[in-house]
């Protein structure tokens, strides 16, 4: 199984769309797992090396068409891969959630081990929880609104500082069913990555209902250390 | 459906072994739904008045014997009766999480206009953040150890002072499976509850995997929070 995320169905078919889905002794399909796209390699034979063969070919094959939205494989995953690579790289993480809501830091400590690397961080659903406890301003609240990348990026600042980690990683948005507007509709959502030396941050708007939201907030957050720690690029936003 | 939170199914087993599995048109069964308990009773008939009047003194006996760990009803979820209680007693609610690394939150933040009651909180993971950002003092840490009535009580009290809120809920424990001890084994937890005037904890032993015992920890805290609002005695511990 390689596990996919911020692609969709067609556009997975589209890419794959020269490929067989059956090639010697291997069946391949796809199917969404909510919020992942799963791709499933089958093999049917008996010849263990011929077969281990034919499974890199493919496998390069996905890879070099949606390589860069595979995040893991078999049973890992994305809160698993982000926590490999901190402790691989000896980097610590700290979080600061508006929507999510304390989802992101459930997700990473849901990993054995998680201490290693994650040091906690600010659940900051209200403005006050974030001016009190990230040390975001009044005015960028004032000028942007909460829902913003400014203040996605001074929460990122906040947490780090606050927490004294490596990274400070921070989620805010309009999870739903209330609170959208013409200008920040429901699923609008700003994410923030800060390492000390930048601070990054990205607009995405999701489209489902309010825990649906809440997932695909978190799942985008980790996804984005995990891009940063690969140098790879965020996906597209906004 | 009642939703029972507590109560294993051997003690509801008992405490109903008097009452007919069916009586009259009233048929009831109970049945585990991790963490939870949930006791059945499923209809028969036509007669909608008699019916109803059937149903209410069925509900009214088991009421009697296990009324106390009945959290809800129906479709309602621990974390939206908390909701609805705070919202109705206009009470704002913070959290400190140590083991639960956000479940809390995230639960709370599941129902829709949690905004009303849920100011935020602090996953205070790490020592570091404890001391940081919830004030808990390193004498307390070096004293009792993280996982300690009187560390959850600072918790308790640090993120209500932080977030100006009206009460503060914290977790801290062993979530495993590594991390225990003899004198603390996996699965030991310690909840806290501070409301300005009185701040209390107490200790509990779970003993599910990882995943589990936050689940059980999550459920414990929020149930803490449902009693204290209804004037019932917290579930003993330890």
């Amino acid at each position: 199984v390689l596990k996919l995320y911020g692609i969709n169905e067609p556009s997975i078919a589209e890419k794959l769309s020269d490929l067989p889905g059956k090639s010697g002794n291997i069946i391949f399909g796809f199917y969404p797992r909510f919020p992942e796209n799963h791709i499933t390699l089958s093999l049917r034979g008996e010849d263990q090396t011929s077969l281990t063969g034919e499974l890199d070919v493919m496998e390069r094959e996905i890879r070099s068409r949606v390589g860069a939205f595979i995040f893991a494989t078999g049973d890992h995953t994305m809160e698993g891969v982000v926590g490999e690579m901190l402790l691989q790289k000896k980097l610590t993480l700290s979080v600061a959630e508006s929507c999510t809501g304390g989802l992101v830091g459930n997700l990473l400590t849901n990993v054995s081990g998680s201490s290693g690397y994650f040091l906690g961080g600010v659940i900051a659903y209200g403005n006050e929880a974030k001016m009190g406890l990230l040390g975001v301003s009044k005015q960028t609240l004032d000028t942007h609104g909460a829902v913003s990348d400014p203040v996605a990026e001074e929460m990122a600042e906040g947490v780090r500082r606050g927490l004294k980690a490596d990274l400070g990683l921070s989620v805010t948005g309009i999870a739903g069913p209330d609170g959208g507007s013409d200008e920040k509709p429901v699923g609008t959502v700003h994410i923030g990555l800060a390492s000390g030396d930048e601070t990054f941050s990205g607009k995405y708007r999701f489209w489902g209902k309010r825990e649906q939201n809440k997932l695909n907030s978190a799942m985008m957050a980790l996804d984005w250390v995990r891009r940063y720690l690969h140098g790879n690029p965020f996906l597209p936003g906004l």
